[in-house]
């Protein structure tokens, strides 16, 4: 981390913890730099970070002020889904998200990409080439179906700052996370059967199980603590469930981070009850504290959790490299790999392990983690005010994904209609319920730099919002309906 | 083509049709540098490689003359599989097989892998390089799920030599060969639907049935022909076939190439019976004639066939690189490639359309038509010169696999447990039946550089044969019963 983001950091810390009162006068540059022993341009580098992300302001002639905050924005509800499992619907809807191609919108904010133009990758892509250079063949050969030894040997030592100490024999390398939930849900389920989900949930999770025939059970889910656990072991005790899918890190689209005694909890519910745990960490590695949040996986005992993964978020999606920890579905999930694609890409895998080896990915994370931070502010900062006033906003840890509620009457499919053709792209929020729930919400991906194209397309977004709202409450108006 | 090499060419298919007989003495190699216009030496190196693939032999002082046939071994005979569906079995064995790391085996001519080693390779090993330097970061994105369309668009180019008029909107590129085939069974079949097979049938497509709960129905299948159209027709009138699936051009592992007026009857049968065809045309690129063989799907009036094929075989496997031509099932391929893998890594896609944009995937075809038409000849010799008198061995047309029959009383499980300690891998008969079949059969693969290394492998398989045969007999004998 560079002198002037850590000394931001520090202060970010102080203001957040309220030792600097909104509206107080924070300390002079000079006391600054005294105070942390770096120069003057650092100390005012530092502020000036912590004033695009609003949270301090200049005033002429008297040094920096802790901003009074805007109006904080409530957070979502916590979910009610449908009680018993159902089929999966809204594929239509997926479609037309994954279909745009990475440049076909002026601002995309809908697709869970990452930010790729950051110099902490170059070391990345120069890999990605000298794999290819020197008349080396290895990228050219089948690997091991589990994958590349080197790189699952990387992963291994990753996964320890999860708390698990797993060796590169129990990883299986995978052709992103789509492949890892895949072919994990395969290796236990079979068509029919009931898998339990946090909801919302990710509409890629959403459309496997559709895809594989299975059933989906949401589970009620508070945006701060996650999938509320009372009500998953009364879903437990009602429905023959064979797999609880989650995702307790960083939660997409929620953001939240599911406290420790929950995971335990959960874990010994599971065990109670014989289920296998399915546990999504692909943003797990981009939560905004260090060291990063603990794993479900870490807890296990009995090899019934399925740690799945990838460096879709983390580093890019286009390498599609993941990874599944598959616990006792070892062979199983062998199998399924197998069947599902034979091996995986080799280039990319010994490309990605010189990148962890050099170091690169954990000074990369470090670089995401403050970026990824102030861009939630930000857009926060943004979406309070060009909302409307009753819109509800959920508080990432971690990751880039923003979950929008808005007022419970509001589709936003009819808001996807009128943004398309102003080159703006969301994500609706239906696709992230199996029974197409949460037709008034939406998902924002933060990860892009915030330029003031991207202000310009959140100002368009909280002014069509209201349009729409006016426009539709007219009518039910007119229709003599109470609004 | 070089020179020498075209001219080798001419002079084996003048043997091959019986213009010079056995014994007769060829043209003086003065002669034919006059009729052909081309160098003395070009004539000698072209002679040469006939003489490398023991086709013609130099007598002292007299020039060079067509060698007397060594025995033509006898075809394998129409196979006889279970006449009911069946679950598949041996995964174990599959799984031995393909763990094998690529360089575990002193001698390997078990897994279908390519010869990657040729110098008309090094443009795509470039490409690799050069798609990842000047910061490009297309290959950092996510892609269309229907992969990227500058490749489809070369793909849709080839696909005009095997008879298909496609465009690239009708196509789809899948993680390798593998996933196309999945996807495609996924998109038609549930779990416990009758797919019909041809018999031996790879590996791969068995298990992939198994892992998805389908049920294999074995046709009897003819070494030259291929699926036998009689027994396919009486097993569609007695059975719920939802699926045909089959390899037609270079088969996997007969090596024949099905008739064009059999691949219009069998699709006229389809049509009769409304079931869907699933084309495996992986090593149809690859047939020593030229133009390659048609597939069934360019028979295809009512988009009833989807057409899976990949460069693993043409190019390299480790790029993982496959397509899939799915006809009227194109929306629920895509479903099902989504939620496989969510898109294919970008960076093989861009690099392998540049490659065949530059010319250099035909190049390299010519090249490897002819290696691997040579190294079949001279495998064949060393079989029949080292493998027991009763072997019977198939004919390729293409590919580079060789099928080799035994006494039916043989077991190739205990001939793979004696070659393992010697560093020899082949693939043993039986993974290529649902129902644990062709015990007396094994695979071999002749894509390797065939070096005296292998000669001698060859020679030590054979070895092992006779001696494993000959304790078998002893026993048999000793417990009076007859061999």
């Amino acid at each position: 981390m560079t002198r002037y983001a850590a000394l931001a950091a520090i202060l970010r810390q102080r203001i957040e913890q309220g030792l600097y009162a909104a509206g107080e006068r924070l300390p002079s540059v000079r006391a600054l730099s005294l105070e942390h022993g770096v120069s003057i341009s650092t100390v005012q580098q530092a502020y000036r970070q912590l004033e695009e992300c609003l949270l301090v302001e200049p005033r002429a002639k008297s040094g920096y002020f802790v901003r009074r905050p805007h109006r904080i924005a409530e957070l979502p509800a916590v979910t009610r889904p449908v009680q018993w499992p159902v089929d999966i619907s809204q594929w239509e809807q997926v479609l037309d998200l994954i279909r745009s191609k990475p440049h076909s919108y002026r601002v995309q904010l809908g697709r869970g990409m990452p930010d790729v133009n950051e110099p902490t990758l170059k070391p990345l892509i120069k890999a990605l080439g000298n794999t290819a250079r020197h008349g080396d063949l290895r990228s050219l050969y089948y690997d091991d179906i589990q994958g590349v030894v080197g790189l699952r040997e990387q992963i291994a030592r990753l996964l320890l700052d999860s708390g698990c100490q797993l060796d590169a024999e129990q990883l299986v390398i995978t052709t992103g996370c789509h492949e890892a939930l895949s072919c994990g849900l395969r290796a236990i389920c079979q068509p029919g059967d009931i898998v339990a989900v946090d909801s919302p949930c990710f509409h890629g999770t959403m459309q496997t199980l559709k895809g594989l025939g299975m059933k989906a059970l949401e589970i009620p889910t508070d945006p701060l603590t996650g999938i509320s656990l009372e009500a998953l072991e009364m879903a437990l005790d009602q429905w023959p469930v064979k797999v609880i899918l989650l995702t307790p890190n960083c939660n997409n689209p929620l953001g939240y981070i599911m406290p420790d005694a929950h995971k335990k909890r959960l874990l010994t519910l599971a065990q109670r009850c014989d289920v296998a745990i399915i546990e999504d960490d692909v943003y797990g590695d981009i939560a905004y504290s260090y060291p990063r949040p603990r794993t479900i996986k870490s807890f296990d005992g009995d090899g019934r959790v399925l740690l799945c993964s990838s460096f879709s978020k983390t580093l890019a999606p286009g390498l599609r490299i993941g990874w599944i920890a598959p616990g006792r579905y070892l062979e199983r999930v062998l199998h399924m790999k197998y069947i599902t694609t034979g091996s995986t890409a080799t280039q990319p895998q010994l490309a990605i392990a010189e990148f962890i080896r050099g170091g690169h990915y954990i000074q990369h994370l470090r670089r995401m983690r403050i970026r990824y931070q102030q861009n939630r502010d930000l857009i926060t900062c943004w979406i309070t005010q060009y909302f409307p006033a009753d819109t509800r906003v959920s508080q990432p840890r971690g990751g880039f994904m923003l979950w929008v509620e808005l007022h419970k009457e509001f589709d936003t499919l009819r808001l996807n209609h009128c943004l398309e053709p102003l080159g703006i792209q969301i994500a609706v929020g239906s696709i992230f319920s199996a029974s197409g729930k949460y037709r008034n919400c939406l998902r924002i991906n933060y990860a892009p730099k915030l330029t003031t194209d991207v202000e310009q397309a959140i100002k368009q977004i909280g002014l069509t919002i209201t349009q729409i709202t006016q426009s539709q409450f007219a009518h039910t108006e007119a229709m003599g309906l109470k609004p």
